[in-house]
């Protein structure tokens, strides 16, 4: 992966690919299950993915959903359990919704956003979300943009 | 997991089509063309569509942006702006971000909702969403879903 330095004299502008996008429902732990059935029945979303946290399975009866992924109609969206030990993205708490942007250059792709005027930063380890590694950029009109790399799917655990 | 209807006896389950899900994000009026712009900017959207408000070319310099449609990866989300005449769906202001549920049948989609235990109405008219009949439900989780024909774009006017 190609990273540059993000504050060069020089901005070496790459071009960044998105391959995939998808908005993310973030619910007060420990209701995404609930979420999800509630989909099912209102809108006919089929499930096609589950990931739980696996530091919760020993400890809590039902293990909080790191990410659900539902199909509705032709696309996807994430259903995910707000856990207490992770960092959520900006203002979640007071939107519940994200988009997910999946991309193989996450520094880049958070640089380029940052350069046109949003607040990024790159996290990872305990600390970040979920212990993944993931860019997470707030535009100038409030919405959370989450950079990941397809690989791990945003809100995944690595498999 | 097999979900049942969660209350009433026998619920007449109407079968419910959609055809499509999409993201819509809710500006500040009139910021949504500058929002299209950062998002070109910051992540290489392409602008696929533009449907602007009719009634504010003339005494408006900036038409107001009933809906831009932006295209990432391979998904597209839509870009609004918040007119003062229309009747923004619930907790648009908070949230900023809406799902589009596209179907043929915008009574039986939000009637199954409301029985999943949403809250949900179908507006038409003047007072409704942009002039336009569009159903819109708040699930329990607080997210707003509008529920809309596919040939009537959510947030379009009619051609």
């Amino acid at each position: 992966m190609a990273t540059e330095a993000t504050n060069g004299a020089v901005a070496p502008v790459q071009p960044v690919t998105f391959t995939g996008l998808k908005s993310q429902v973030f619910v007060e732990a420990s209701k995404a299950n609930d979420a999800v059935a509630f989909y099912k029945a209102a809108f006919g979303a089929e499930e096609v993915n589950r990931v739980t946290h696996p530091k919760r399975k020993a400890d809590q009866e039902l293990p909080l959903l790191l990410s659900a992924e539902i199909k509705l109609g032709s696309s996807t969206i994430l259903i995910s359990d707000l856990a207490d030990d992770s960092t959520p993205p900006h203002s979640v708490k007071s939107t519940g919704l994200v988009f997910c942007l999946e991309t193989e250059d996450i520094e880049a792709a958070v640089d380029k956003a940052v350069k046109a005027g949003a607040e990024g930063e790159v996290t990872e380890g305990e600390g970040a979300w979920f212990g993944g590694r993931v860019g997470k950029v707030k535009d100038p009109y409030g919405i959370v943009w989450l950079i990941c790399t397809p690989a791990k799917k945003c809100g995944d655990v690595e498999a």
